[in-house]
């Protein structure tokens, strides 16, 4: 298997106030991951190729996992058998092909896998060929939360800079981290989708059997769209706070359901776009 | 029809140096759009819902052409009928459900069409269920295109942000601007996904017969996915700048494709990584 790095080196031609010259730049490595769901029983198995994605090699299983949460494929860290890395591909391939066994009390219903082209950026919708399939079924979340310090979101823009390895070497990468309210970092990921690095960061607290997490509040490096809340609410996260703007159907999401919604965080300012209760202010 | 604004005001506190207040703040608007294509001959025609993007409402069939260029669906301005807005929907879905109907010369391979499951952010292969679905079949741009000079891309900057009026006041949108190399702006389009600012803009170019354009150069306000490589090559437009960086498969196609892509553009500064023949150095 090829040696997995989330950053590359390129030649470049650097042009600055006037002078070209020949550098290195290091980017963000893009590669195509395809996840492959097995699913049935008893003699009756059966293999569906589910999606490809781009995304920054690393986290993978994570990756896959929050997708299936996402998704609403599986439910509880029970219904994963097994993944594993795809042996039998090319060599190119090898690293980028997964496979996800389903216990076989896991019903995976084939009408929802079938979506009719994906479309594009911001959207866990894309694909879906009916309007009403953006649609959250999900229960809104109760408000008796933990709350968030205005005092530690003052600092979250530092810690997630500090933390922010890949990004500190390319510019090009967006992150996700998932904090406790009182200001404990569970993870952080970082990934050229903005879904991804969301999608790796609910893998790995679902893995360790931390969701639903009342206390949490995911830090989002970048904009918020209508995807990545309905996200959160299927992960069960009631604080969202991002350096970015949210997109309007976002906000309406997070009133609908009840998640804490902040933007424009920086040191010394935020917007609450939804769920102030959660935020315990504070005298500077 | 319900008014199609690019921007929405909403309520919101807003925490600013140990104060809150109430105050507003404007949004960029994200809603579906469902596209649908007729296609078909004689008493033959059959309709297929084609995809749901998260999009910001505005240029509408731009975005359609764009999209249906970008999948291969069509490929000159003689492949569309009609483009209208669907009546039969309910109340709060008009506007949002767009139908293209296509010259009954157009072939469609709905096998091309059947994807399984979007996935994410970044990617016009999402949902394709096999990763060589990602080559790229078209072929390489020449080189003997018109060249930009370092004394336009300087100015490039400056140009956008002056245009960018939904960004001005949200904060929160992409945008793509198509220059021709002698400085003169085209077509600028904003939106909550890049792939669609992107899109409306090729769309645009395409209806008035302006593709291939070849001393065309898109201008995009951040970062360069593999994607919109791939969507530059299949709108044949060889100059590619942008304000972020690229990822490694953006720079790969580039290179392969022979096309021009600069990262990091900054007033006085930027970053060649592939085609530099098509810059024209100068002293400052």
């Amino acid at each position: 298997m090829k040696t997995v790095s989330p950053v590359t080196l390129v030649p470049i031609n650097r042009w600055m106030q006037g002078e070209n010259s020949l550098k290195e730049d290091l980017l963000a490595v893009e590669e195509p991951l395809q996840i492959k769901l097995q699913f049935g029983q008893g003699d009756h198995w059966q293999e569906k190729a589910l999606a490809v994605t781009m995304r920054t090699p690393g986290h993978d299983f994570e990756l896959a996992i929050g997708f299936l949460l996402a998704e609403n494929i599986i439910h509880g860290p029970e219904d994963i058998q097994l993944i594993r890395y795809c042996k039998k591909v090319k060599d190119e391939e090898k690293g980028n092909v997964l496979i996800v066994k389903l216990s076989p009390s896991v019903k995976v219903d084939l009408t929802l896998l079938d979506r009719h082209f994906f479309t594009h950026s911001s959207c866990g919708v894309c694909g879906k060929s009916a309007i009403e399939a953006i649609t959250c079924e999900d229960k809104a979340l109760v408000q008796d939360f933990s709350k968030v310090k205005t005092s530690l979101l003052k600092r979250l823009n530092q810690m997630l800079m500090k933390e922010q390895t890949v990004f500190k070497y390319t510019g090009g990468i967006h992150a996700s981290a998932l904090f406790r309210t009182n200001g404990e970092l569970l993870f952080l990921r970082e990934d050229v989708g903005r879904h991804n690095a969301f999608d790796k960061v609910v893998g790995a607290a679902f893995q360790q059997k931390l969701l639903p997490l009342s206390d949490g509040l995911m830090m989002l490096s970048g904009r918020v769209s209508f995807e990545l809340i309905q996200k959160a609410i299927r992960a069960r996260i009631p604080i969202i706070a991002a350096v970015g703007a949210p997109s309007s159907l976002a906000v309406s999401l997070a009133k609908e359901k009840g998640i804490t919604l902040i933007g424009f965080l920086k040191n010394d300012r935020f917007n609450i776009y939804s769920g102030k209760e959660r935020v315990e202010m504070e005298e500077s």
